[in-house]
Order: structure tokens, then C-alpha cells, then sequence
């Protein structure tokens, strides 16, 4: 490391806190925990929040069709070749304030820090992204908006994706002005992104940072059992064609999976959405969201294909149908290794304790890595809690994760 | 008996068909279907249809506060005893046109004939009523405002209760226009329920009306699987508390339970409240709507406490609680004996085959019964369908029930 790195003054701290305040406020729930999915009025209010806030600091800013936010610390757009840093302000429907809010909000930061400097040159940028829908909470998949950006997921099957309700992505954004025209930065040098561990490791082993080295594998399914609705009174057992029962063995078969893994293949089933649902009326519909993640990539192979054949055989139990579409495949990996070196650096020099882990989480970074180098740096959660209202990061370890991310991406943008 | 009963003329029967598909365009769904849900805007419009017709034809109308509609052929009102029949206007989410709605207004076109035969005397009245939410498609329990006028169910229990959005049925019936001050009438004499079968008996029989002599025993549960939200990402298995999880053992293992009868006892789960629902996150709760209905009172109590037991290790094996609670009870019962025979011998004067069934759905005609003799006419439905879109009855039938309801109506008004 040639130079000191920049590091956030006593009024950058303040003004963190600030605006991380502000935006927690929106979406807050009576619990303290936030409801702000994406595309919603929360957000918004959120994106408008941390948009004029940069605008007002001479950031410039383009929003993309799927509603990505990019704003440019030297103003120079989306030519420029640039460092990229940042993360999502959607929350999940009962989750925390600190997921994906504290990447942008530290982003935003570090980067006013930076521009600050007078150090910034006309040939290389520095960009703030604030990616649609990462929780994939209202719309499906999840790391939308950076799909999109890296080209892993197609632009028009993105806005067409609706919500519960039957709202598209492209209605939602065009109800809160942020379905723009712009393009993403052509030319990104490298992407880091600071979040939560959103696990136990770093609090349990009392490491202030994490250098997060990869990610595991990740296989999401939309399964569709489909019976017959009738009425559950009169109509004869041995006629009954129940989706809710098809869907019922299958939630306990693809635990049964993952017990038989002794735990290393993670599944889970978190929602359903029945139709009629009426208690009376035996189920016609059901379509059920069901993942599963390894660090093993054959295993993972292998666990997708029992995971299909056990559905089937879940709806024949039932005497229905089900049709198993697989909407994310992810395969594990890792994160690119000179980032990693470099935060490592960074920590090293402002001598904080880190250590290497790998994320179990998806997280729009890993969409980075397919356009740039990109990396992640986590800082602790309480006892590991996450997609929670009780999730909980302290003010100290929020203030050495920005103090890391600002060091990280001054030194990333003038180092050669 | 002692006179031929009054029987609807041609011109009559056109005017039964007109107002049935007038209320049928009501909450028409694309496909044929209803969906009109209690106390929703279309129940408003198709209360306003009903109420318009037999206001125009002089009936007097009082409205109850849990909404029920009371419409006096006399003109005498609540105080003066009375014969009633009626039935609901509100259906499932995706149910059929003839469920409920052809009661009522049978009993209206039958109501109208009787009025205009000048038979009728100051010191009694024919009662049309129209009760609020039998289904329990949005509110819970179902039979709702029949069990409020015959005192089964509390009157601030039931205007408290939610649908799925939070919405209370008071102020549900407040938007529509009734959350009414009248009470019900306060000597009924007799009620007689006209109905399509929902089951297939009839039609494979080939007789053209039921004469329903008792009904199933019914439990109702709703069972809350508690659990705690978490990512399903890096949450290890071993600490996951899954409420989904929790509820599909027990969907599994309460069709297990019906099975081990070889289907003599009923069993269902029609409908899950799933929250947060979302994909990436461990459910915290769901609520679980589950039913029971038997012919044998002692089998359905036993299975009650089976069922209860089930729960709670369906909860063991998900490392979440679960609290049990029974909505409904209702044993298996008949309806009164001089009813059913009044009823036959209407349809053997009529020259009309009929056959004594039971009625295994829930029907207001059963809470009646706990206040007056109380009785039900079944017309066939084709292929037993109900609680489905593709519900049906024939013209031809419809019209042979509105016959039978017409001259036992009028006999049971008329001789002593």
C-alpha cells in the first residue's frame, strides 16, 4: 500500500448516522424493524431520500430501466470507467434496518469522502449503486436489479415479474419515478459492497471485519402443485385432488433432504401462496418457494434432482399434478482474490483484526463478479440474526465497517 | 294435508329467473363463477338488488347488527310470530352462482307468491332472511350471522372478527351500508332452507328433490404454528424454527388420520395465513384452518383429541409451539322430524319424487334449529360439484325446488 488511505473524519461518522437514522425511519415498524419491499411507496421515499442527498453533493445521477440508481461522485457518467460500490435499500416484509441500508448509506459516505479529497481524476469515476429488489421479497428473483446490470437476467422478464397482488416490477417503479432511461457505468473496474454478516461468526469470534472470500451455491424453485377446488364437506376423500397436501409432503420431504445431509445441504420452504384459501374449499393451487444452497456443487446437483423427483412424487400422494420450475441457479464460488488481498491490506493498515468467510446469502455482488472484479466486507450481527425486526448491528461496528469500505475504495480508485 | 298449496304460476317462475341471473351477474367471475365475499362491495350491490325487490313489493326490512336481513311478506315485523326461510348471498373466493344465493331468492319469488294470494292474517308473518357470511371464506366461522341470531356465537365476537387484511366485519358491514339496529324476529314459527345439494346423490339417483333429515358433525380448528424469523441463507438448520414446516406435518398427518377410517371421517386444510411469507425467510407463523366432519359423534370426538395430540408433535418436529383452537363444533344431529314429513308429503301432493339425505356442509337452516323446527330441500347438483366455478344446477330443477319451497311455505303458513 503506496499512501495512507483516506479515512472518515468525526463529522463523516456524524453524517453517517444521520442519514442511516433518516433512512431507517422509513419502513420502520412499531417492533423497530423495517417494511420496505421493493418498488413500493417506502422505497420511494428511501430512494428519494438518499438521491437528494448525493444530488444535493454534486453527485450526478442516472437510473436504469429496472430501476438501479448509479450516481457519480466526479460526475463524469456512465463512459467513464469507475470503482463501484453499494447495495439495496428493499427490505424483506419483517426485516431488519440494517440489510442492504447500511452498504448504500456507507457508500454514499464514503464516496462524498472521496470526492471530497480533490483527489478524483477526470479519467476514472466513482459510483454509488442502489440495486433493485435484492431481497426478491415482492418480486421474483431475487438480485434483480443487479441481474439485470450484468446481464444474468433479462430486462423485460425483470419488469413483467409481478407481485402477489398481480402489480409488475415496471408499474411499480413507474408509481414511485424510478423506471429510467440511463444506462449502468459501461466500463466498471471493480465492485465492493459492505453489509451485515447477517450470520454468527464474526461476533463469536470477536473479529470486528470479514473479508468475505466466496459464496455458496444457491438452486430456488417455483412449484406449482395444481388439484381440483371442491367443497370439503360433501365431496368424497377418495375424490379429493388437494394441492395444499401434495404441497404439505413436500415441505416435509425436503427437510427429510437435508436431515439426511446432517444439515450440509440448507433448504427451505418460506412461502406459499394458496388459492382459493378458504378453509372450506380444498386447495386447487398451490405454488410453493422452496431453496436450497451447499458449498458443494455436486451435491447441490445432485439434491436438485432428488428435490424434483420427491415433488412429483409429493403430488401423486395427492393425486394432483406439480410442475417444478427452477427460477435461480447459482453455483458456488468465489469472490475475485486481488480484492479479497486488498481488503485484507486495508485492514492491515488501519490495524483492525479481520478474517476470511464465505457468504451464505445471496447478495448483488455476486452478480458483480461476472462484470468486474467484486468483493465483499462484512461487519458483525447480533447473534447472527437476520430477515428479522431483532436484527441488530452496534454503532462501533458500523463505523469500522465504513472506515474500512472508505480506505478500500480510495485506495482501489488511486493506487495503480 | 287439508288444501293444494299455493304453487308458482309460469309468470312467476320467469320472475325467479330474472332476479337469479340479475344477482348472478353480481361478482360473476370470467369463467361463470362467483366471487362475492361477505360483507364485500359486490355482497353490498347484490343486498341492494334484493332489498330494492321486495321493498317494491311491500315487504317491510329490518336490518340486524351483525347484518342480516329480515324482510316481512305481512308487513307486521319482528315482533309478530312468524315462518321463515331464507339463506346467504355471499359466496367463496372462486364458488358458484347456486350456493346460497338460490335460497334466498327462491324464498323471496315464493314470499311475493303467498303475499299476493290474500291469505295472509295480522297474527302471522312469512319471514324472507338472508344471512351474513355463511361461508367463511373472509370471516371466521362460518354460519356466522344464523349463529348470531339464535345465540350460538357472541354478537361483539363475531363484528370483531377479521378477514385476512385486518378488516373487522363491523366495519365492513358499516361500509356497505349494514350494520343494522334491528333485531331478528322474535318468535319463529318454522324455517325452511331451500339449497343445492353440493354433493352427487340426487343427480346419480335421478330424483329431483332431497329431503334433508340431519347433518354431519363438524370441528373446526385453527391452529398457530409459532416459530421465529430467520435468513434461510446462513441460519444453520439445527436452529431453524420453522412454522411452515410445522404445519406441513400436520397437513400430512391429518389426511393420515382420515385414511386410518378408510374416509369416514372427513378431514381438510383449506387455508394457511404464512407470514412473513416471504421465499428467503423462515416463516415465524402460520395459521392452519383445518376441519373434521363425521357421521359418528364418538369417532369425531376421539379424533379431536387425536388431532390435537398430532399438532403438537407436528409443532416437536419443527422445534416451534402450536396452539389449538376449535371454532366450531357442531355434532352430528337431525333436523325436526315434522318438517321433514310436512315437506314429503308437499312433494308427494306435487306428484315430485323426492329422498331423505344428510347434508354433510354446514347450512344456517342447522344453528335455526336451535330456536325454532327447522328443515332443508336439496335440489341436485350436477356431478355433486360445489365450492368450485363449475358449480350447477338446471333450469328445470331450480324451478321444481322453488315449487316444493312455494307450497310448504304456504302450508306451513296456513293450516293449524
Amino acid at each position: 500500500m503506496s499512501a495512507i488511505p483516506l479515512v472518515p473524519s468525526s463529522q463523516d461518522i456524524q453524517a453517517f448516522h444521520e442519514l442511516f437514522e433518516k433512512v431507517s425511519l422509513i419502513g420502520r415498524t412499531p417492533s423497530g424493524g423495517m417494511h420496505r419491499l421493493a418498488a413500493s411507496h417506502e422505497d420511494g421515499l428511501a430512494r428519494d431520500l438518499v438521491v437528494d442527498w448525493l444530488r444535493s453533493r454534486g453527485f450526478s445521477i442516472g437510473v436504469d430501466p429496472v430501476g438501479n440508481i448509479f450516481a457519480y461522485a466526479g460526475g463524469h457518467g456512465a463512459q467513464t470507467p469507475c470503482v463501484m460500490s453499494g447495495s439495496h435499500l428493499d427490505s424483506q416484509p419483517s426485516g431488519g434496518r440494517f440489510d442492504g441500508a447500511y452498504g448504500v448509506v456507507a457508500a454514499c459516505v464514503a464516496a462524498d469522502i472521496i470526492r471530497r479529497s480533490n483527489r478524483m481524476e477526470k479519467t476514472r469515476d466513482l459510483c454509488v449503486a442502489i440495486w433493485t429488489n435484492e431481497e426478491g421479497a415482492r418480486f421474483t428473483p431475487s438480485m434483480m436489479g443487479s441481474g439485470v446490470y450484468t446481464k444474468q437476467l433479462d430486462l423485460d422478464l425483470a419488469l413483467s415479474s409481478t407481485d402477489a397482488s398481480g402489480v409488475t416490477l415496471k408499474q411499480a417503479l413507474q408509481d414511485i419515478g424510478y423506471h429510467g432511461l440511463a444506462e449502468g457505468p459501461a466500463h466498471p473496474l471493480s465492485y465492493v459492497e459492505l453489509h451485515i454478516e447477517q450470520g454468527p461468526e464474526l461476533e463469536a469470534q470477536g473479529v470486528p471485519v470479514g473479508v468475505v472470500e466466496g459464496h455458496w451455491g444457491t438452486l430456488k424453485y417455483v412449484l406449482t402443485f395444481k388439484g381440483r377446488a371442491a367443497h370439503t364437506g360433501p365431496t368424497p376423500m377418495s375424490q379429493r385432488q388437494d394441492a395444499l397436501l401434495g404441497a404439505g409432503h413436500f415441505i416435509v420431504g425436503l427437510r427429510d433432504m437435508s436431515d439426511r445431509t446432517g444439515g450440509q445441504l440448507l433448504t427451505s420452504v418460506g412461502r406459499l401462496q394458496v388459492s382459493p384459501n378458504s378453509s372450506n374449499v380444498i386447495a386447487e393451487t398451490v405454488q410453493v418457494f422452496a431453496e436450497m444452497r451447499c458449498t458443494d456443487n455436486a451435491l447441490l446437483q445432485q439434491s436438485a434432482l432428488a428435490l424434483e423427483h420427491m415433488a412429483m412424487q409429493s403430488a401423486q400422494q395427492a393425486f394432483v399434478t406439480c410442475e417444478a420450475r427452477r427460477v435461480t441457479e447459482r453455483p458456488a464460488g468465489t469472490f475475485d482474490a486481488t480484492i479479497a488481498e486488498h481488503v485484507d491490506r486495508v485492514c492491515q493498515a488501519l490495524g483492525l483484526p479481520s478474517k476470511r468467510l464465505f457468504t451464505v446469502a445471496g447478495h448483488d455482488a455476486i452478480h458483480l463478479g461476472k462484470r468486474c472484479p467484486s468483493g465483499m466486507i462484512f461487519v458483525p450481527s447480533a447473534q447472527g440474526v437476520s430477515h428479522h425486526e431483532a436484527e441488530y448491528t452496534s454503532p462501533k461496528d458500523l463505523e469500522t465497517g465504513l472506515k474500512v469500505l472508505t480506505a478500500a475504495l480510495s485506495s482501489l480508485l488511486f493506487e495503480r
